[in-house]
């Protein structure tokens, strides 16, 4: 890791800013100016101050996402703040870019109260076609992106639901590979942060059509003091609504205990916490994603001797890597493009089952497409377009 | 104009948007990513946690400036409000990178709240090397940029300081070239809202070093009832600053009457204002200088008939175009470069100079570069550092 840190700060000292702005009109003449400034510009703005909607059509709106932090849940390196967190919201519009063709602009916050970032995404929303919340730490996460689902633009925090969709779609070509249904397994989440809250939400089909979805059978969420189960004192809204839908046989062990005849880990929490033990107390045949970064709660080399059927990490020198990078790309420009005013449930799903098609013959070390693969966003993107307009 | 407007319209149409985000590095391997993005950029971002500072060398922030509206005083078309205001804030933004290579994104408010714009710009400024503020009405537009003058970013109303530099500029070479001294000048400045409030400021030196600026004798300020003078009941705040140094004669009629004697017109108020006779009014060979859009106060032939000796407008189909762009690329790109945490008077007086310096032979016809002209914005830049650094 530390070779590509320093390979990582030598590029950003030579770079100074990842991204750049481009002209998409030249300004070579005196008529240039006049048309893509005063006085010419004036026929635009008439425009959208006679009919707003048109703003999509003739500005950057269509096309612009707001990469939003705080800087309080960076990486795994925690609250360091906004101006520490920019190289990775640079990072991400840099992807977006890449990846999508969206043009994304980092916007790192002064401020961590919750009021406050929802105030002030509402006040700059109007420049953008979509808000992407990122690295704001939980449980002011699921509030700030709840609060803001009224926006007339899709507010999106990736660290939640971009996560669970990769994940989702993991679990959905493991299944293939292994003939399971989904609906069967038995699933400990480790983590009950931002992505362990959302991915217990989507497994779980939770706040989604009946119609679209299946939940899996039981699912239990662990915190740093075990299994989270109805007898545990002070848990937060967020965990009481977790408990809602989870635990189904109420285990109150720790991770460990939770795991035994269990069919999938999934870990969102930190490095090394499971041994080889650990995997042997799991039904035959497991499913391992370790997304701890970036050392993962097991080694794949570790987790496969133990008897891992299948094992996911968030690593690129790992097969099976579990990125963002498959998900929001291809989740924004579909929404964009589609005009959507939110990402929904349908959209989140469409998008799952999208990225794990994308894997034509997914196979014990390839359950999800190269987060290289330029193909992917294309894929995902016409999924969710589709979920939003089924014609 | 109104040509103009529709081949505007027919652009915007066809670009959607007239900046885009580019991506200074391509991501062609799983290496690129993990350098550009996770793990690798824990590295810069665990530096800058470490010496903030390290954000001007790590990040976009050094290059990065927000051109924030609220929409409410656009070009000519009043408070359309910020959605209609992103064609012209897009526009800018292109400015700033044709003519400086400043990465600026616009910024468009759901709120015309003084305060709530404040705390806004406050809190989305980590992201950003320096704020152009831009059509924000008087005089609301005085209170926000002075309120946010502590940021350790410059934040620069444009519509204010940008027009009175080059308004400065334009005044410099015409007394060069008729061979007078600008402290001897009388000035009528027609219009007391952003610009002219600033024209004022600029011209007598206010908040200035006494050692840097000479203060023109006399300038009688005026708005849609005339003179402003003591005598007056009801004046804001500002109009009551501006009294303070201005109209020292006492004054009391309209524009035509203040009009009578005085050696230069600056208008920044409403199309058709004067005829040939208030011209003829005025001392001999006289200067004008009719900046109001897209119809200026006097038109040039209109107004050379009646005696001018040079006339300016804001227009680019005439000659003498007092145009922004002439300013505030090389201002912001003098300021990020010095990495100064605001622009004041000594940068201010640096930039006029340098464009009026810009005119190797100042004539009746030419007093300002053109618009067009690409050496500028660095002349001004080189001048606006050393005032700031001057070694």
């Amino acid at each position: 890791m530390s070779d590509f840190y320093e390979r990582s700060i030598i590029i950003h000292e030579h770079l100074r800013g990842k991204i750049g702005i481009v002209s998409k009109m030249p300004i070579e003449s005196q008529d240039d100016l006049a048309i893509a400034y005063t006085p010419g510009v004036a026929g635009p703005c008439e425009k959208i101050a006679a009919d707003p909607a048109l703003a999509r059509e003739l500005t950057i709106k269509r096309n612009a996402v707001a990469v939003v932090s705080d800087g309080s849940a960076v990486l795994g390196l925690g609250n360091i703040g906004p101006l520490a967190a920019l190289p990775v919201m640079e990072g991400k519009a840099m992807l977006f870019k890449e990846f999508a063709n969206i043009d994304a602009w980092p916007i790192c916050l002064d401020t961590q109260d919750a009021d406050e970032i929802v105030e002030t995404v509402r006040r700059i929303a109007p420049t953008f076609g979509g808000i992407n919340l990122e690295d704001i730490s939980a449980p002011r996460c699921f509030e700030i992106e709840q609060r803001l689902q009224d926006l007339d633009i899709p507010v999106f925090h990736d660290d939640q639901h971009g996560t669970a969709i990769v994940l989702l779609a993991a679990l959905i070509n493991s299944c293939r590979i292994l003939g399971r249904d989904p609906a069967d397994l038995r699933v400990v989440v480790s983590g009950a942060g931002a992505a362990g809250t959302a991915i217990a939400q989507l497994l779980r089909c939770v706040n989604f059509d009946p119609n679209l979805c299946v939940p899996v059978r039981d699912i239990v969420v662990c915190d740093s003091r075990g299994a989270i189960h109805k007898d545990r004192d002070g848990l937060s809204a967020e965990k009481e609504m977790l408990l809602s839908f989870t635990n189904r046989e109420q285990h109150t062990g720790t991770v460990h205990e939770a795991l035994e005849g269990a069919d999938v880990f999934i870990g969102v929490s930190k490095g090394g916490l499971l041994n080889g033990e650990d995997v042997r107390r799991m039904a035959a045949d497991p499913i391992i994603l370790a997304m701890a970064n970036p050392e993962p709660e097991i080694m794949p080399d570790l987790a496969r001797e133990a008897g891992a059927a299948i094992v996911g990490t968030g690593r690129s020198d790992f097969a099976n890597q579990v990125n963002n990078v498959l998900a929001f790309p291809g989740i924004f420009r579909g929404a964009l493009d589609a005009g959507a005013s939110n990402i929904d449930g349908a959209m989140k799903l469409a998008a799952a089952h999208a990225l794990a098609d994308a894997v034509a013959k997914p196979t014990r070390d390839m359950i999800l497409p190269s987060p290289m693969d330029r193909s992917v966003a294309p894929l995902v993107a016409e999924a969710v377009r589709k979920a939003v307009n089924p014609s």
